[in-house]
Order: structure tokens, then sequence, then C-alpha cells
């Protein structure tokens, strides 16, 4: 009965359900799938556009700077930063958002850090159910920034249409990108902070480890930017569109939309089966002594396990 | 049959099949789960000693220094820098490596960057995996170099013994190392090129952000070190030692590599039945049309083909 008004609420793009929603998907609700399966059928309308890259690059004043461009074009927009738990701030930190305060009383803007507490396979599942509800209030575009620069946080960027690659001079070099998988998920690069010293060398440096690769289907380019003057923004956002437009003609979209999905619901059971797993590892210590004592192997306790949890 | 003669080589601490066995690791190798059996019972000797940090912070001269430490004391040492498989690459870049070459010929020392090209469950269960067959062939001391800084890479420096945070003046703040929810795990900061300027600003924030945290019973030190010119060395090792010293003496080294084994264990019965959902799925491409089609969320596919794959 709640679900249910909390889904009309979502779909009516109402700020307080839309927070709420998102909300349940960080806790771990338990009425969090009958929310998504409220909303699922109306999701499908919004572009997603991840941006990620090292911590300092200016990911979230190029964001204020996507929500600006969404906005002249009256395009209600919606943005995600994905942030771990920490617990020195309890949940997400504050400054960046500061950034973005001059679209705080906008109601075609939703801006939301978004912490996993609770929900069942972290970050990878989470991340993709919270763009869905946005997706479902509206949101024409989503932009989901990431919060470092690992392995995780390179699979959520790649779970959105375009995933953006945010560089800035004298933060990483591009082997170093190249060394943290991040180049070959990029569908568009910027190098913000243009107007420091040595952008030129990362653009040039840039171009020729893209030069290295497979030939591909899209030749990601390589912008400049300097959000916090406002420069470079039109740009990002006519490649994005560009970016979109290309998928779409393709083909590319669709194919793309659908193995994300397969891949998150595969997670999903995987998730599902976890607990089941961790259940049966509690109700038999011994195995877990076994294992200490390294009379059973991991593999073997997992094979074990595996059976159990599946009865 | 060639798997018992692995095991034989690995346990003398053969070169040639450490570097196989990791490789297999790497592989997801159908031999895996027959070598790990044979390795396992002569694990737990290792102290595991995570490196963690942004690009550029000097990951790889620690290390090399460390190698060099546990040389002077005669103790066998690996390292293993984990990286995640890169196609413009083909697997590993050499580059740091260029720094550990005067031990290149050291029989006490293995030096190894790794993918994880097929491995089940990416870079948290292979990692593990592999340190265990560092273990396993005698090195004392295994050093666990990860590349990037997000939650994978936290996770994976997390699941050592000791886990040490390198930072440096200019790459990424402590404010921005909170958000990687990267200030928790560690056990140790090391403030590298601190000759440089900024260095005593990094030292004094980050002291500030560890005094907000909650009183813990391991206080991490804030050490500082120039990497290249060899000083800060020493003094990384011996904290290192105290604190593998205070986790033995006050019971929460076992608690800990059980909890880390329990976990692992859990992960791999989980990954068995991904690839269990997988097929199930790649059986019903109807399931994966209603998906696309919205008539079927995510949710309810998951435990439709939760409920497929334990039959």
């Amino acid at each position: 009965m709640e679900v249910d008004e909390l889904v009309r609420g979502v779909l009516a793009r109402e700020r307080r359900s839309v927070a709420r929603a998102i909300s349940a998907v960080e806790d771990g609700d338990a009425d969090l799938e009958s929310l998504s399966a409220g909303l699922y059928p109306r999701t499908g309308a919004a572009v997603t556009i991840g941006l990620t890259g090292a911590p300092g690059v200016g990911k979230s004043t190029l964001a204020a700077g996507l929500v600006g461009a969404a906005r002249t074009r009256d395009l209600p927009v919606a943005v995600l930063a994905v942030d771990p738990t920490s617990p020195y701030t309890g949940g997400a930190l504050l400054g960046d958002r500061v950034r973005m305060q001059e679209h705080a009383t906008d109601p075609g803007v939703f801006i939301r850090s978004m912490a996993t507490r609770g929900h069942l396979g972290g970050m990878a599942l989470a991340a993709p159910e919270a763009v869905r509800i946005l997706d479902a209030a509206g949101y024409e575009r989503v932009v989901v920034e990431t919060v470092g620069v690992g392995q995780a946080e390179v699979d959520v960027a790649a779970a959105t249409d375009t995933a953006v690659v945010v560089l800035a001079p004298g933060l990483g070099d591009a082997v170093q990108m190249a060394k943290a998988g991040i180049l070959e998920v990029a569908d568009i690069f910027v190098v913000n902070k243009a107007d420091r010293d040595g952008a030129p060398e990362v653009v040039r440096e840039l171009r020729q480890m893209l030069h290295l690769g497979a030939a591909r289907d899209w030749d990601p380019p390589v912008l400049t930017a300097s959000a916090s003057q406002g420069e470079g923004i039109e740009e990002l956002w006519e490649a994005i569109e560009s970016h979109r437009d290309h998928l779409a003609a393709s083909g590319a979209l669709a194919a793309k939309r659908r193995s994300r999905l397969i891949r998150e619901v595969e997670s999903l059971a995987a998730e599902r089966f976890r607990l089941r797993a961790a259940e049966a590892l509690r109700a038999d210590p011994q195995l877990a002594d076994e294992l200490e004592a390294r009379r059973l192997d991991p593999y073997r306790a997992a094979a074990m396990l595996a059976s159990r949890a599946a009865e």
C-alpha cells in the first residue's frame, strides 16, 4: 500500500518520493522489489551518462555544467554521485554539492549523493536500480558521477549509455589510466582544467594511447574543458548527444542495454544465492573450523556450500 | 599428475612453477581447484601487506623499498601488482617493474604483475588465491600492490594482514580519500614524496581526518617517506612489523584471517551459482526478451533464475 504511494510519487516526479525511493535502494529495503516492479515498466526513456576520473579532476563541476546545459534545453536532469559509505561522514560528503546549489530550487533538477549501506551486491547493483528510479521519474538525462577510479567505479560508469572519462593535468597520466582499465570503457574523454600547465601534453598522450588501441566503431573524442569557467561544457553536451545518436542509429543502444540488463540479473541471482551460502555457513561453524585448520580448502568448501544452499 | 608436479614446484619455490601457478589463477584454469587443494595445507606463514593509493603516489617504489628491507633481513619476499586486464597492453604494464630490476636475479624475491583474464569473481577472488600460492612457496612477506583507488582496490588491500595507504602531495587530498572509502581500511598511512611542497599539509590534514574517526584498538600511524631516495622505508617496515605483532598479540590476526576466509568462500559459492544462473538465462532467451520488453522486472527475473539454477 505504502509502496504503491511511493511508486505514484516517483512517477509524478515528487522530490520527496524520489529521495525516499533512492534511500530504499541504499538500505536494501524490504520493499525494494515491489518498488522496482512498480517502476520498471515506466523506464527506458532516460539517457544515462557516466562521469568517472581520479579524485580532484573536477567531475562534480562538469556534472553541474551538464545540469545547466540540460536546463537550457528545458530537459529534466538528475545527478547521482555514487559514494561508498564512510563511517567518518555517515554517508555522502557535502563539499561537491555546494557547486550544485544554484539548481537547488529548480524542480527540473534532482541531485543526490548515494552510498550503499545495505544493498545486496553493493554499488554495482545499487547504482543501476537508483538510475531506473530517476528514469521512471522522468529525468531525461541522468548523470552518474563516481568517486574514486578503480574497477568498481569503472564498472558503474560503464553501465551507462555514454561513459565520460575526465582527466586533468597532474592528476594521473594516460599510462596510469590505462593501468586502471579506464581507457577502454570511455566513449568520450574530457581533459578538464585545460587552462593549467600540462593540459596539451595530457591531450597528446591520451591521443597516442588511443591510437594504440584496436579500431572501433566509435572513435572516442578527446575534448578539453575548464568547467569552473563554464568552458567546454556545450562541446561535451554535443558529444554526448552525438554518441547517443550514433548508438541509436547503429542498433548498439538496444544491444548494450540488453546485455547490461542480463548481467545485472545474473548478479542479482548470484547475490541471492550468496545470502543462502552465508546462512548455510553460519549453520555449520565446523565447516569454518575445518577451513581455518586447513583441512578443507576454499574451493572445496565453496562447492559444499553451493550444493547445500541449492537444496 | 601435472598438477602434482606444479604443487611440488611451488612448494620448492621454483620460480617457473610459481609463475605458472599464478597464470593459472589469472586464467581461471580448470586445474585451479586441485592446485589450490594441494597448496592450501601449506599456507598461513606469510605476512601479507596491502599497498593502495592513487596512481602516481609511488606505490611501486615503496614496494621495491620493502623488498630491499626484507632482503636485508634475509626474508624471502614477493610483490604482486594487481592490474585489471587492459586490451591496450595485453595485461600488465612493465614501467613500474623497471624499478624492481635490481632484485631480478635474487632467488629470494618474486615480483609479478597480475591481471584477471578469466578468474571467476575477478580480482577480489583471484588476488587472495595468488597470495596463497606465494605463501605456500615460502615467501614470508607478500606485498599486494593495487592499481587504482576505488572500491575493488580497497577491498583487495583490505584483504591483507596490514593495509598501507599511500598518499603524496598534490594527488588527491584526505577528503577525497575519505570519499573513496580508503581511510577506514588503513592500518598505516605513508605520505610519500615528502620532500615536495605540500607534504606537511597532507600529513596534517590526514591526522585531522583520523581524529574525527571513532577511537580504535590500533591507531594508524601517519609516516612520511621519499621512497625514491630510500627515506622512510625502514620506518615503514618497522610499523608493518609492529602492526602484525599487535594483531597477533590481541588475537585479532586469527579472527581477521578467519572472517576473510569465510567471506571468500561465500563469494566463491556465489560465483559458482552465477555461472549456473547465466546458463539458465542462456537456455531461456525468452526471459531476456520479457525483461527487455519490461514485462518482467530484474528482481523477479533474478528470483526465477535463482530457483531454476538451484534445481
